[in-house]
């Protein structure tokens, strides 16, 4: 069976993001004022082939682990459907 | 009050990833065979000042269509918490 897994990654709370603050700058010139903070991640969707959603879920979990989330800065989040 | 608006940004279904398609590639080389696609997206999380939900989407449109998004090459959707 086929699925997709959404996996949302995004800077750990503790941690500054330079890149959003940038963006909160752009929004404030742009007039938009009424946004107090922005941060950026990324969302990643697999394609995954499975026999079920748990094997789904394993697949996803470990190519986070592995590849698409690095666990000092970023935290994720998996869903399936 | 105060409202979170989840901004999942990807590229449009027609267009190539080429982001996406490296990700594939170094999934496979480690091992993880089972993933036939892979789209790479960002995620926006933006803290609203507004008045009501409504006033809370249509700033985070606003944003999204002035700055965030390229809608010639990518479609987002908005979710307010």
């Amino acid at each position: 069976m086929n699925f997709i897994a959404e996996i949302k990654i995004m800077p750990l709370k503790e941690l500054l993001d330079p890149q959003g603050k940038a963006v909160m700058g752009g929004l404030s010139n742009l007039g938009i004022k009424n946004i107090d903070d922005v941060r950026i991640g990324k969302h990643i969707q697999l394609n995954i082939e499975a026999a079920n959603k748990e094997e789904a879920k394993k697949i996803a979990e470990e190519a986070s682990q592995k590849l698409l989330a690095n666990p000092v800065m970023e935290e994720y989040m998996i869903l399936i459907s």
